[in-house]
């Protein structure tokens, strides 16, 4: 039997969003960084040192930022390169796209 | 019957780290945190498209900082102005932690 | 009379590295930005509230990041989809190389 | 003679500001900061390589951020621990505004 995703995969192919091959990767790193949060909210419950704490935010915000490293990454091979053969309208759309995207990461 | 934590918080009060009278809206904010997180991996698991993932990921690591940065500042209201107030290796030993965590805050 | 950087602009194209056409436009974002360091010593030789400095301080740093995003930007749009069209291992190394400049400029 | 610094410090002391007696080392690091700035505008006047441009902007952003670490460490220890031990609205003030400072310190 195949799960929704599965079949809205086979109506639109995976690779679209380029990042799909390591698509399982990412679900494991964001669950990793999910169970960083819940851990968070038990030094929270637990009355835990400040101090430690916030060296596990800092652990968890650089995970997810190397997550959205990764993407962009992928994105930019897939879907910008994609765009940018093509050309025009849509080339110029996905540069400004990216680029705030980027600019958006760096500044959080 | 009391919890592992309401024990140790007998022993140690809970107001020596600062932040207990706010340990509820950060418990709070890091649950929301954590449905972002959990979000997230259905995003990638609908294989959605990744400049919304990113600005995903850019919200959440925003979120992240602002429960850091109130944390830094509860623990700078109570435990650097109390140590402070001490004086001797102690004070100092917590003006370099708080500007470590400072840092790796600042980069990550 | 050609400047230096038109000789060598005439040797080399300036079409090369991307950026060349807002060249000039970079060189005075990158001024200003000088400009606000050397206010920052007048402030530290004033002794000015450090508070005040440190919003300076913040300020050039934004400005320098944006300098940093629009040169991103040409390079995206010039030698990695450049380099991705020819393909092979060049490409690769252009992705590798502009993903990791990406997470130097985050982190920073 | 005096300076028009000196005068001043004369009438309202260095140590108010917390960071006087480093006062020297900050101006000198900021000097350095200057010349990679100067540094950057020749490397965009001499059309060099992208990436290499936003590694020195990478460094000098870090090093940038090292200043304001040490500025925000040395205010703390004098600013605000002062304004903690007189209490009241003054502190308060302080307190909000220190965390104001690392929020955009972090953000930026």
């Amino acid at each position: 039997m195949m799960s929704p995703a599965m079949v809205r995969g086979a109506v639109r192919p995976p690779a679209v969003h380029g990042y799909s091959h390591q698509r399982e990767e990412y679900r494991q790193r964001l669950r990793r960084i999910e169970g960083q949060i819940r851990g968070l909210q038990g030094m929270v419950e637990e009355n835990r040192y400040c101090i430690d704490i916030l060296t596990q935010i800092s652990a968890a915000t650089r995970a997810l930022q190397e997550v959205a490293i990764g993407l962009l990454d992928e994105h930019l091979r897939h879907c910008v390169v994609g765009a940018a053969a093509t050309g025009g309208d849509e080339a110029e759309a996905k540069f400004v796209e990216a680029s705030a995207a980027i600019a958006r990461l760096v500044r959080s």
